[in-house]
């Protein structure tokens, strides 16, 4: 395994062998170091979270379930601080490596996870993902990547960030493997159900042009007879300032008392986050709390039992490592206002590499409806890994 | 797409949009110079061979039938002369990049087939493989190849090597697109059949204790209730033999008069090759060709119509750029030993990425009964891509 990469946290490797043989056998995991590892402190990304933490006693039920099931724990790897960002940098610990992209940031904040994967150190990562955090790593670094609904995966010894958009989500570098996983995470068997789907224009107009052309060039077959659906009835600006204000209140009423208490060292955008949360007010949080709450039923109301949303991971191919603050502000509001999506009504979403633009990798996206994990998982793995197989 | 591999030949990039859409919409590959392409030379790697050749008429039916399925041609690509080697060295073009094992060789013949996917500029590649040409560049660089039956793909307008042995095959990241481009290339759907499956110790004790070991850790649950079969019944030593004599007196009838003619530059150990070649005989061909008829009956018979062969791709991983001479021949004898197997049966042969060994990929095959190809196909995907779905 290369650790050259920088994805990998330094210091003495964290290695785990498997508890039992099983589904797994064979595979190699990373783990973001916001979830616990039994007999290792959880950092965050953080020097100062990191100094006042114990070596946890219990890893997170993930690991262990992959323990269990054959697979090997490789290693830990860098977030964001706090998985506080999609970019992928972090001042202290460093920027992983994109290795489909050198000059370009790997994606946040499970950079690490991404990386390792990019660059074969591992078969799949574990990471986490409250505003994108698995979904644009995935894109900027050529993998499959899943988000499961919200609740899917038990967050107990997990970093505790935005609580009702938190969830664990992996990453792969083919989709049989991150269908694999998915059987071991979510305890589930995969089912192949009839889908009917529905391409997200105004999500793809969030896109820079190239990449919805790219992406709607490379659509399989299965996609193109789909239904082309309006998702937003607008521009998207209220779904955006409904989760900047509702994940904002979440993260400073958690995490406030550490911050006020501590004055950590944050980086520069980090800290700039955090003082914009810190100004959320309980006015903000009635304001867009039932806009929310009309989103987690709509959704649903959408796509029934058997549709699955089309649209575009990330408006934009992995950020230059020299992006200016212009163009990192202006991908986050595209950015979230996709990804929001999933993350208001708690829908699983997979994203799959579909091709690049400037030579660097971009990702479509497929939403199912609550508690379809599995479906989505399987529909994505039976059309990038056996077409025609099981068809007439 | 980049070009800094080696991969793709220099000058003007030789492009072919689709000529159809279909189910490889979106893919791009690339093609070995040493299968025709419309309008091109196709230069068989060595510069006094391409200077003999007029641009071609038609392309390689290979090539059309990917054209006619949506698939765009980005490049054509280095090969080592006259697909003579395993290295994949070409004294006169470079050595394309092994992008999984920078500092170690591509493989070859088909090396910058391999190179080519195994660093993303296209999504698969045609090869050649007589003596395992595109068998051992995947198992390099970490990619799935394909030979198929031999005669199951037309040859016509492909660089003729040794008749018996010759096939068009194909490389790509992840099983589903092996099997997608299969199904193409062989107009035949996929299926998935019962297998069982035949673990060839003897083959395995041909490899590297190392990757020996490395490839059983990785095996899939399905792999390990099969049963464990002896091959060669002794070390190979007759199987290697009789390949090096039949198929050096069909390289020599083929190309002994252009190369008389010709007196053409090949890199000294090209040259070795075809020296070698030279010194065959009538008698030693008469006494080899009773033993691969025997081969040729035996095989199918230990297969029958469900059993599906497990052996090691390559006994080591990829060479390192600086290999001794008697590591290279040491190569030769045990890589010959294992490739043969197919190429005297006409088997249709799937290598599978499947672990590394010193950070550098090994690839574990799987040899199907004579025009089995399409169900050796769907097997792979099944277990490497959708693991679990269609089960009971």
């Amino acid at each position: 395994m290369t650790r050259s990469t920088g994805a990998f946290l330094d210091g003495s490797p964290i290695v785990r062998a498997p508890s039992h043989p099983g589904s797994l056998d064979g595979l190699d995991f990373a783990v973001k170091d916001l979830i616990d590892v039994a007999g290792t402190i959880t950092g965050a990304g953080n020097p100062d979270w990191r100094a006042g933490q114990q070596p946890c006693d219990r890893s997170a039920e993930a690991v262990d379930r992959l323990l269990a099931s054959g697979a090997r724990l490789a290693g830990k790897t860098v977030t964001d601080e706090l998985a506080f960002s999609l970019e992928g940098a972090n001042a202290h610990y460093g920027t992983p490596l994109n290795p489909r992209a050198p000059d370009r940031l790997p994606g946040g904040s499970s950079s690490g996870s991404a990386s390792a994967v990019a660059s074969h150190a591992v078969d799949f990562a574990l990471g986490t993902d409250t505003g994108g955090s698995v979904r644009i790593p995935a894109s900027f670094c050529g993998l499959y990547g899943m988000r499961p609904s919200h609740g899917r995966i038990p967050l107990d010894n997990v970093f505790p960030f935005a609580a009702s958009y938190d969830t664990i989500g992996w990453l792969a570098r083919d989709a049989g493997t991150l269908l694999r996983v998915g059987e071991v995470l979510l305890q589930e068997r995969a089912e192949l159900r009839p889908a009917r789907y529905l391409i997200a224009t105004d999500a793809f107009a969030l896109a820079d042009q190239d990449v919805a052309e790219a992406l709607m060039r490379k659509l399989p077959e299965d996609f193109r007879v789909a239904e082309t659906i309006t998702l937003y009835g607008g521009t998207g600006g209220d779904w955006l300032e409904a989760y900047r204000v509702l994940q904002g209140a979440e993260i400073w009423q958690r995490h406030a008392d550490w911050i006020r208490r501590t004055h950590p060292r944050f980086g520069e955008a980090i800290a700039a986050r955090f003082d914009d949360a810190a100004t959320i007010t309980a006015a903000d949080v009635a304001r867009w709390q039932p806009f929310r709450e009309w989103v987690r039923g709509h959704l649903p109301d959408l796509l029934g039992a058997d549709g699955l949303l089309i649209m575009p991971t990330s408006p934009t191919p992995a950020l230059s490592r020299s992006a200016s603050p212009e163009e990192i502000g202006d991908f986050y509001r595209r950015a979230l206002t996709l990804t929001c999506v999933a993350g208001h009504a708690g829908l699983p979403q997979v994203t799959i590499p579909l091709g690049t633009v400037g030579k660097a990798p971009i990702g479509l996206s497929v939403i199912g409806a609550p508690g379809t994990d599995m479906a989505v998982l399987a529909q994505v793995a039976r059309i990038f890994c056996l077409p025609g197989v099981g068809d007439d």
